[in-house]
């Protein structure tokens, strides 16, 4: 079985991303996920979401899990840190983990299913050998 | 084992949702889902978000739970199909299914677990038996 | 000079758009906006969004204004009426008013200014006839 | 007549920023400048929103004016330069400018005129006098 590297990504609450009850809107924590694995997939994997488009390749989020444990507010920071979990044919499950900075509480947790797609038609396609290799770090 | 009501409430995509594979960005499905749930709470229920906090109560979402079928795209419709699935001691599991307009094929279904809180303190709290009776239909 | 029809669109304010003073977000307002804006270019113009992508052109937006009156809440409903103010050689002023539902109290106004552009290159291009025939309703 | 110093953030475009043209929302980017004002407020001039709410105050938005030169895109990186243009008798004009990192080309200008209001009652309220000395800076 193999264990895949954790990355980090440091992150700040922006002003729209508050709630009514001044927290961070329960829907904007995936969306620092996204964040933080698009920059990861440039800067530690070596091919970027462009560079999947550039040969006709997607990613579609198949299943979204998100436990939520203490909310972020206003001018907040964190530290957002991805990993794969394991590959299937078609695709992957990226792990992840939210912690509030300073203190390093947990925000939140919980995994993404994605599957790769041939853009042109939207169909899950086997993941490239080369693919592979360079998520396989 | 009781079984409740499911409410429909109809939607348009807004072209802020949209991302870059010109489809819904995947987050934005569970904001859909909030928009109906807030609105049922209002029509259905007679107990809205409002006034839960003129209450001092709060609903915080616990854990979100989201499979996704097929994309939404630039002036989409649909209908949001919500319920609650059981109570907790202190909160409920809603499930939802979003159908896309007006072929009815399944866009994303899932569920979400929600705490019921006391806003000044953000601790859990048990549900009062009126709330319970009003959101037992 | 001509005078052109003003449309109009009801729309309902999201969660998600709630800011920390539990009003609309300011940046939410031309959000509504834009979401009119298409579905009047569908519905009364007879041109959408996708038409104009189909023929490899899409509408930029060269400057916003808005004046903020009074905000939206939580659940509130509102009509955003827009029509088209006047023409340049390669795009067109979008005028808009944002009335609060069943009152009628304005919102916000303020105009957009757009550029139409050929997509392949980003450049300005001078509006085709038929196009502003069909805008100059 | 003063002359008031320019504050500078950099920020990094989000996934969920993007649109169906593979650019950022035009609505962003005055998120892009709240979000940096918020922090220039905070770490510039030793008050931030959170010290102004616990005063019972709040800025809301008047007017906004966006200019837009050249979009950004997925992974981009900005500069967000803010600064104070003048004081009113209840409020102020600030004035921004997003520059492309790294060429620093222009991205978008404008400007933002404020109020300063009593939260408890909506009203604008004259700028306290410690308020102006911390912002006349």
């Amino acid at each position: 079985m193999n264990v895949f590297s954790k990355f980090e990504t440091e992150l700040a609450v922006r002003p729209d991303d508050i709630d009514l009850y001044q927290h961070v809107h329960s829907t904007r924590y995936l969306d620092y996920v996204l964040a933080a694995r698009f920059e990861q997939m440039e800067k530690h994997y070596g091919m970027s979401m462009p560079a999947f488009a550039a040969r006709g390749l997607g990613w579609w989020m198949k299943t979204a899990n998100v436990h939520f444990k203490r909310p972020l507010g206003l001018g907040d920071r964190m530290v957002v840190r991805c990993w794969i979990d394991h590959f299937t044919e078609t695709g992957c499950r990226v792990c992840f983990e939210i912690d509030k900075l300073p203190t390093g509480k947990r925000v939140c947790d919980g995994h993404c299913d994605y599957t790769l797609v041939t853009l042109a038609t939207g169909r899950a396609t086997p993941l490239p050998e080369d693919v592979k290799a360079k998520y396989s770090i």
